[in-house]
């Protein structure tokens, strides 16, 4: 496929080496750099955090398992040998598509970056469905603050429960309630059972911490509903035996410091009494996506996302690309392939154009299978038309993520703990941090941009 | 010596076992209760947090060598098989001396333990002579919290310098400042000089890491004065060959977000430029002294230290013991040794007189010595007479956390984490949280209660 009308995108502006920009540091971001590294190109990746998540195991950041340092690694560190990336802290505050600039702030300092080639990857952040203010009550789980704030919260309740007197209140302490039965979900509660029941047994003197009630909450009918019937109800059975309560068509009319409100299955309400709600239910694209749709005249769907074209490119606009979390394009899941899928078929494409030479042209996704750690051992897994459930779905899980973590530096300390945590069932990681609250970080951190400071912080007078 | 008069203090008040309550998880508290392991005693080990601080490795958290899991491990996880003691979350408020109860409180729950016998081991605070406004620009370095602050300080400084345009504030944020050349002000910045010159290498592209400039002042006229003249020059020397600017006689005299205003040896002002400015120079006990204090007529001295009896109680209380930081005895140090033996010598106390035996009377300071690593492979170390600098105390250094830590499960992580560091020069727990800020989180903090939260949180309702 030769592209046509495209060529004006590949020549750099200014005569020097052309010029890319990728915004986030995710799955999309950091892949995208590294595609480029043979690329006689200047990248630059803008991105509010200074660290690459690795968010399919936040979840273990979240119930004490692993550190922050072990799941968030340095992007800059990540990327250093690269000597054509360059790494700039910066919330993305407009991309003027016309201007071919990004716009990016931290405390009062603007950054204007010109680009040849954009890649748009900023991911996607927790939606309550219109219901913003349940946030506070309901931290969702997308962020290395948001699990910290989990795992306060998690831990946080035992002791709770441990001083309160009033039986009603100590039952509310040690309920909690996960809300959205997606791989999230799933692993939280599979965790906060693995942690009550075994974790923290012997630890309390009033309290028995396996008494703990976990329920996991979900508007659709099924767990793990994109696994399919049998593995969904293997994961369904999995959990049911580790005493997590699963309740299906349960949709959440509320959520306070008190607990949830919720239609039942048959459409009764109920409330349950639960201090620690967390919510894994839904997502919505990264705002910037709004900003761009508007400029090229399309429309983000209800979760906010950019519908591309099927290259990945915006309309009218060959050199900007948007993938991963935030673009909806022919029901391709949100999941960290398709966003690494995605950043490196838009660097070979601009890569291509560089060379002369033909680019891919339309973006296929190549489903590499998903999988979900259920409990200590226990995993289910879709593989192409295979599926695997119990501990040989959680070889496998331990297997890609050995591979994975294989291409940080480091890692061992990550393994280190997880057989501590898996054969020892102990958690090393489980500081409950004053600056994690209920409710409060939640609440600030809305308002926060990169560095965690407001646009006017008072450290940043003269710059 | 054969106590007399203090039977009473003996008698559990209700019939039944002995109460012993601790106020504190730093060492006084946590050895405190250890110390009890085979006493017919009901122990209450009562804490603002819910972990014991390794306080002497803190600067590793907040230079990015060790998560907060490896250096504040669970209180309750590690008392857990000791039956006999109950570890109780809670912030002290009260201790009532007449009716022999401590009152604590977290969210709405309030707490009161009666006791028989009582050790306080609240240990201290930050302190910043009277200018508490300072605390904003300038973080201390006590607690988990305040490390997380001054790792996301550290590493968001050099992310600022690399977008900023205005060459004055780029050199601010090039520049940190450590005020106070103690222990903790010693090795924060030779830290803050190999992260700087080694673990930030390569990744960056418009500024150069190693021309950071750090500057280590102390009103004093020497580096960790304590040690001696000879140790104390050995690191003086080491802390400039790292390139540090060690300013000795410098008075601080203010401090905020773009720099510090000192008078410098020669008596004459003088304002240093700098976005980073960590406080390390002085410490106030807790205030529960001071309430102490009030009850029986005595005077805390001007560092808010309780002045006990040489057995460590107060007078008129045999039953009432205070230990460490925040009581003055003899001008004892301040040091972990000082709390630890001070917390056996009270349980020792109180397990003689149930068991009806000589007690063991004047409390004596045992030094083990005291030890500062200045650099990698680099520390200096007095112990008894002998005194030892460079690669030596550092291997000391070493092998006396080696056995520390033992003592601790789990502790495999931190030897990964110190070998990478100290071998591979790489710092894997560097994430800059969005929930530490400039300014923001410190001004919060000084206002929170256990688990961070007011005491009047929504979160608290019905208890």
């Amino acid at each position: 496929v030769r592209e046509r009308g495209a060529v004006s995108a590949a020549q750099p502006q200014d005569g020097g080496r052309h010029r890319v920009v990728i915004i986030g540091s995710g799955f999309g971001g950091l892949f995208g750099a590294k595609a480029f590294q043979r690329a006689d190109v200047d990248v630059t990746l803008i991105s509010r955090t200074t660290h690459h998540l690795f968010q399919p195991l936040l979840y273990q950041l979240a119930t004490g398992i692993l550190s922050e340092g072990e799941i968030a690694p340095s992007t800059r560190e990540i990327l250093k040998r690269q000597k054509n990336v360059r790494v700039t802290i910066g919330d993305v505050t407009e991309v003027d598509l016309g201007a071919r600039t990004v716009t990016s702030q931290v405390l009062e300092t603007t950054t204007v970056t010109p680009y040849d080639s954009l890649i748009v990857a900023a991911g996607a952040q927790t939606s309550y469905f219109g219901h913003d203010d349940w946030a506070e009550s309901a931290p969702g789980l997308k962020s290395v603050d948001d699990a910290l704030e989990v795992r306060s919260r998690i831990f946080g309740a035992f002791e709770m429960a441990e001083i309160e007197p009033d039986p009603e209140a100590r039952a509310q302490w040690l309920t909690f309630v996960v809300v959205g039965a997606g791989p999230t979900g799933v692993e939280l509660a599979g965790q906060i059972a693995e942690a009550a029941r075994h974790t923290l047994r012997d630890n309390f003197r009033s309290i028995d911490p396996a008494e703990a009630r976990i329920l996991l909450l979900d508007a659709a009918d099924a767990v793990l509903g994109t696994f399919g019937d049998r593995l969904s109800g293997k994961a369904t059975k999995t959990l049911r035996e580790l005493g997590i309560e699963v309740e299906l068509g349960a949709k959440v009319t509320g959520v306070d410091f008190t607990g949830v409100d919720l239609l039942g299955a048959d459409g009764s309400p109920r409330r349950i009494g639960a201090r620690t709600t967390i919510w894994a239910a839904g997502v919505r694209a990264a705002d910037i996506g709004r900003q761009l749709a508007d400029q090229v005249g399309l429309q983000v769907d209800r979760a906010g996302r950019l519908p591309v074209q099927d290259d990945l490119t915006l309309p009218g606009h060959p050199e900007v690309f948007a993938v991963g979390d935030m673009v909806t394009l022919k029901g391709y899941p949100g999941v960290s392939q398709f966003a690494m899928q995605g950043a490196r078929h838009a660097a070979k494409t601009i890569t291509a154009r560089l060379a002369g030479k033909p680019v891919p042209g339309e973006f296929r996704y190549r489903d590499k299978g998903s999988m979900a750690t259920v409990s200590r051992f226990n995993a289910v897994a879709s593989i192409g038309n295979r599926q695997f459930a119990g501990f040989i779905a959680w070889l496998l899980w331990l297997g890609v993520h050995l591979v994975y973590l294989i291409g940080f530096k480091n890692r061992v300390s990550t393994l280190v703990n997880w057989a501590v945590t898996f054969i020892g069932n102990s958690r090393s990681e489980r500081v409950v941090s004053h600056q994690q609250s209920v409710g409060r970080i939640v609440l600030n951190r809305r308002r926060l941009g990169p560095l965690g400071t407001p646009p006017s912080a008072p450290g940043d007078r003269t710059s």
